[in-house]
């Protein structure tokens, strides 16, 4: 989750540098953790110190021993969750391979932790927009990962893996809006505001279980979007259009991991070559190929 | 302007209707006038009804007893913002041929509302996203026109346009938010918080002059980001991937009328078949030829 999960590994890193000698470190853990789950229920605006010290089991007065004030203890919790996400981009995105593979790559770290973190992330939308300080002020400072997702894009339009006629911001800012509001399960409320429909909303709402298969599911279901938005964007020179499938539904992960590695390969064996080798088939061919397996239901 | 703009015989039969004796007309239209205004610079939240009685010249008094409350006003302006664009939806998508044209019609108006009313409707985003009650009401209310468009898209589906495997909905929701989200110049603030980034901003922002030339390009770029978008979607039957070209930027009005006369034509002709006639060419049509005499500037 973006702003909500982090691992005990990170979260104890961070206790160290900053609270080295201090016996009672637990006291943080606590109240961040306690934290964490406020954010995910009332968001930032909706955020009471009472109510995290209460969930926490300690004195209001620790809050602001440890963290000196509300402002400065949120923007703790959320600039941890960050971390930890931006991290995972950053991984994710490396690599020598074509730079549509590796955004890809980027878009399912995204989509994953945008599904998992998807209560938290909403409210902090809605604090976004209602202009709440600390969320905008980590905002401004905390945009590694759109830097780096962004880039790729850039990468791909410069090699000439998408159309010319359309700029890469173009580009970026219309299929993203378009994988990641339904993976919100948010939409803009103008022009269309689709979630207050119930009839068109429940088709899509209700479709995923609440468990780690749901999950799977949804960020499969998330990368075909992905694909099919950015098709109309691939060049001519690699518009791999007719042999273009997107994945089908309700894959498993381990087809999916076959057929990404024989997209790699090229010949439909898994892990044969390397990413350069990979590279050096020319950009964009996962978001063509991706879907070879699969079959248009139709 | 979707909750902006009105002309003066709608706003004329609307008071005709709900004050018919009353004497002083003009006042209540001065009223609206300066709270549409005040709409566009602060929102419902913002708006204050001392400043919307001294930009009208009227004694605050004035605005109770016309509309008894703020909230009661707003939801006049909203309103009867609302009554113009969704009739101007209805009327655009009306006709009997093929549903993607339909829907393509109807996409063009949005988009021209949108743009016109774009600072008004990123301060009634931000109040739906906060909860005003006003806001949320007449978003439960005022939904038409989401209907009208979702119900083409579904029609298409049925009619085997689109592919068979995404459902109408899922489609709908992953290609509006791409189209209309960069034409209000917002984005959502996770999982990429694009406009608080200069520099891939920049890009989009300036792009277009404030003009009426600047608005009828705006309108057919957001009309070439809604085909481009949609293309991934289009069934195997109709996948015209291969002639499909997005209109070229900056083309006129006048060479997109013949454009399309043209893909309904289905000969290059314009006018000279009926709806009807064109609906008997099979559906789509336009979605997919719209952009044939187009170049891909690569």
């Amino acid at each position: 989750m973006i702003f909500a999960n982090y691992n005990v590994t990170v979260c104890n890193i961070f206790i160290q540098t900053f609270h080295m000698a201090r016996p009672s470190q637990q006291l943080d853990l606590a109240l961040l953790e306690a934290g964490e789950e406020e954010l995910r229920l009332k968001g930032v605006r909706g955020l009471s110190v009472r109510a995290v010290c209460a969930r926490a089991g300690v004195s209001p007065r620790m809050l602001n021993y440890y963290f000196e004030s509300k402002d400065n203890f949120v923007r703790t919790l959320l600039v941890r969750g960050y971390k930890n996400f931006s991290r995972e981009v950053e991984e994710s995105a490396r690599g020598t391979d074509a730079p549509l593979d590796r955004l890809r790559r980027g878009v399912r770290v995204c989509l994953r932790h945008t599904i998992e973190g998807r209560l938290t992330l909403r409210n902090l939308i809605c604090d976004a927009y209602a202009d709440e300080p600390v969320v905008s002020e980590i905002l401004q400072e905390r945009n590694s990962h759109t830097r780096i997702m962004y880039g790729l894009m850039e990468d791909a339009w410069r090699r000439g893996d998408l159309r010319r006629d359309v700029s890469p911001a173009e580009i970026f800012m219309a299929v993203m809006p378009g994988v990641f509001l339904p993976t919100l399960r948010m939409d803009t409320p103008f022009p269309f505001n689709i979630h207050r429909i119930r009839e068109i909303a429940d088709q899509v709402e209700q479709k995923y279980p609440d468990s780690e298969d749901g999950l799977r599911q949804e960020v499969e279901h998330g990368m075909r979007m992905f694909d099919l938005l950015l098709r109309g964007f691939l060049s001519k020179r690699h518009d791999g259009a007719r042999s273009f499938r997107p994945p089908r539904t309700g894959r498993r992960a381990g087809s999916l991991k076959r057929r990404l590695a024989s997209a790699h390969s090229g010949q439909g064996k898994a892990g044969e070559k390397t990413a350069e080798h990979a590279q050096s088939e020319g950009p964009g061919h996962i978001v063509h190929h991706a879907g070879q397996r699969g079959e248009n239901a139709e």
